[in-house]
């Protein structure tokens, strides 16, 4: 019996999982990471709170969700000093971005980003259909100025830009964004990660102006707030076109748990303190282990750390496979000439212990 | 400053919320609801178990899901007596049909289904640009011969089927779904709702056959393993084309503490099989109590009961609004003959004394 015909543009796209979880590498390995410093998640845990949140709300998992995200909605409003009518709350920051690509990407429409940038983001692009155009990283920063040149020559429709930006760690300061913002082509919309924004130092994010139509600014509970598995994150920017998120997205989509456990993380800004300062003196550490190993860490505004290995993207493949070897999940990013690097998440001290203990073995291993 | 536009099919839909939740209702009553039977949860909850479970994996909510969802495979195959290669999970039972329509509907393509089944599935088809075409249930039922002359005339790429039926609690006997898989046109694809088919009673599901490449099968722990709230379903069907979901699906997007209910879940299925039990008396019950007031209850193979009010949709609509202004959740079908009914979900005996106690003061301020 013959198959039916997919759309042309999904029959274009590999049928693959493009992003290895490293319980993947743990069945291949067919042992579990000693430490897991790969996907930038919190190992620091939510509040404990948060946890209770979810104890308290487990009997009630037989309920939908309420499809308006309401109390969420209300309380990140109040957060931001917005309105409720700016925000939409998705089922993790990767379909937020899904539905946005999905708004306004269709064959034919370009989008610019960084070569080398938010992987899942491209895997929208692609998955719409849509034509990518990349500028380099310079200096293992995205380049706002070539991204706008860019956009502008190719008249793209969407420019995706991450500030913090994920897999460098590096930043820009909240003025360069807001002149980024300020130059955006007026044929485009601007995509602003800012996944890693709580972690950033004061004055890295640009105040939010919720009139701006060609801007929607992308945050998450996955990383300071410690919910990677929870899946839910949010959108914030002018009403008219955050409410045309309804129009795409998942109604019912965001779990029961997951929002009581955002609002329970939003309403201990206390432990989210602690938690940056923890990642703040994490980060310190993890630059001087890599340090002592005649590596060179960049600086970074998230909650990981990029390490140049000083060589070319094979060596510190080989290097990341040795850490992996050893137990040590970490992640590098995926073009050069970034791939020279190695990440490492940010993690309490029993597993940077581990790393440190990893990483000269790895690299006499590797020569 | 101007908008950038959407791309046409989805400036095309509409900005709304198109399902109401219960919640938005009592925000407008300004109290909660003392009965939740609207939305075929199960108000019996998931196994003491699977919230043993949740509770346990809450610690563990800062890491990322497995993106390959192995262990939920692994074991969702075993019980099906499957390959895991013939399983999809996803993010609920509607992300599954999203991703289903995405792969297979663009504009210019049609889809069959019956008028006044699964509203969600349509928001899905007009959301990719669809062409849906549909033809009347008869006898409260959806119409299996029907469907396939529509999709034959049509040349409908996807076939809509849900046995048994929501919203009418209707269903076909296994060898009638078979003759309907038989019988696809070589041009269509049969989606296969089987989300109530736990319910149903032995020789409504047919076999599983998983050398089709015409026919997707659609399940979920929403129903009778009680975790709407999770959001977490799968799919079931050929290998080849099962895994064309690799494609498009959010691969991150089940969250962790859905992936380990949905494991403790399968492991009881002893609670499961009380649950059972308890929505086939629940049931008789609620049949019971609208017979009382001169209704007439419809055979249901599902988790509610569809009472057939007796006369038009308007009058349906005044005894809906009155059993909700009681404090009562529940729904109706949204399109004639079918909104002659409404619709009450099975649920433990305190909420559905708060029903009997509430239909007749209903009918009585209706007239």
């Amino acid at each position: 019996m013959s198959r039916i015909p997919l759309t042309p543009v999904v029959n274009a796209l590999p049928s693959t999982v493009p992003f290895v979880g490293p319980e993947a590498l743990e069945r291949q390995r067919g042992v579990a990471f000693k430490a897991r410093l790969g996907a930038n998640e919190s190992g620091f845990g939510p509040s404990p709170r948060v946890i209770k949140a979810i104890e308290r709300a487990a009997v009630d998992v037989w309920k939908y969700c309420d499809p308006e995200n309401y109390d969420l909605k209300q309380v990140l409003a109040r957060h931001h000093g917005v309105d409720p009518e700016n925000i939409a709350v998705g089922e993790g920051i990767d379909a937020l971005f899904g539905y946005a690509v999905r708004m306004f990407v269709e064959p034919g429409i370009t989008v610019a980003t960084s070569l080398g940038a938010y992987p899942t983001f491209n895997f929208h692009v692609n998955g719409y259909g849509g034509r990518l155009v990349t500028t380099p990283y310079q200096d293992d920063r995205e380049d706002p100025g070539a991204l706008l040149d860019l956009a502008m020559r190719e008249t793209a429709r969407l420019i995706f830009f991450a500030n913090p930006d994920n897999p460098m760690g590096s930043w820009w300061s909240a003025d360069a964004v807001a002149n980024l913002i300020g130059n955006i082509p007026e044929t485009a919309l601007l995509i602003l990660d800012e996944a890693y924004g709580e972690f950033a130092p004061q004055g890295t994010l640009p105040p939010l102006d919720m009139d701006n139509p060609r801007l929607l600014r992308f945050r998450t509970f996955s990383k300071a707030y410690g919910l990677a598995g929870a899946r839910i994150g949010y959108v914030i920017g002018e009403a008219g076109l955050v409410k045309c998120f309804d129009k795409v997205r998942n109604h019912f989509g965001v779990n029961r748990l997951a929002q009581e456990a955002a609002l329970a993380a939003l309403a201990d800004q206390a432990y989210l303190g602690e938690v940056i300062a923890r990642v703040g003196s994490a980060r310190q550490r993890i630059a001087a282990i890599a340090r002592q190993q005649g590596l060179k860490p960049l600086p970074s505004a998230t909650n990981f750390v990029t390490i140049d290995c000083g060589r070319d993207g094979a060596y510190a493949r080989r290097l990341l496979d040795a850490l992996i070897a050893q137990g040590i999940f970490v992640r590098m990013p995926g073009v050069e000439p970034l791939n020279r690097c190695i990440r490492v998440s940010a993690a309490p001290d029993v597993e940077l212990d581990l790393f440190a203990e990893a990483l000269p073995q790895a690299l006499r291993a590797v020569g």
